[in-house]
């Protein structure tokens, strides 16, 4: 991982204006995980707790932050989507939010690379959960990413 | 419907900072529908199109305030929460997002004021859709809320 990679992904999560206003933070990166952060004051409902749009949102973006990442550290300049998601809330939220993305276990990296390679696009399926910082989960997504490649 | 109604909606909407950052208004109500509108410039992404989590957020918020307007209507106090949702993206937005959300066919609306009553919990199951203002789904939810009783 480069000096600037979570300096430079915080730049490019806060260039949008809805993430800008859910405040998010990049928490942690490595290899393998992108955490994300998002404090209750900005994402907070109408009964004192996490938003489930803010909770979805901040989901995605967990997910979409890992792929842009690997990407990025793959040499590979292409846009990424998200194509489909399935969302539970375990349990109501009175606490900061950290979303926590990885691939999922079946999930064959190298051959999605070689697919964008090829034919110029692939889909990626990753988990991720959602906790209030202490690991334990308030809600988790199993979700469907497109990416396409663009020109550098 | 009173006249109040989509006044009280809107405040109940805007008093979530999170959703007051989104610029949701209620764009139209009757007895079995809700559509909620949002500016794309408030929920735009890095492709310039509507972000997935501002999608998730509006699909969740529209069918919300459709339980939310229905249980008022049947005088009961209750929260509404989210409790699980699938979501398909079918196309990137490049316009402004309108969520339109109604009963699931299934659903026994009778039943579920009935075991609130009685249990002081039900749940409910709800399609929606986003659209541009055309009615042409960009993204569509199929999601179950979970419904608790409140003393009044």
């Amino acid at each position: 991982m480069s000096a600037s990679e979570p300096a430079d992904l915080q730049a490019q999560l806060l260039a949008m204006p809805p993430v800008a206003a859910m405040a998010v933070r990049v928490h942690a990166l490595d290899a393998e995980r992108v955490t994300l952060f998002a404090p209750l004051a900005a994402n907070i409902n109408d009964k004192g707790c996490a938003f489930g749009g803010s909770i979805a949102g901040l989901l995605t973006l967990a997910g979409w932050s890992l792929l842009v990442l690997r990407l990025a550290r793959a040499g590979v300049t292409a846009d990424v989507f998200v194509a489909d998601s399935r969302i539970e809330y375990l349990a109501p939220l009175y606490a900061d939010l950290y979303a926590e993305a990885w691939l999922a276990a079946a999930v064959d990296w190298d051959g999605a690379l070689a697919r964008l390679h090829e034919r110029g696009r692939a889909s990626v399926s990753l988990e991720s959960i959602l906790h209030g910082g202490d690991g334990v989960a308030a809600a988790r997504m199993h979700s469907r990413f497109a990416i396409r490649r663009t020109a550098p």
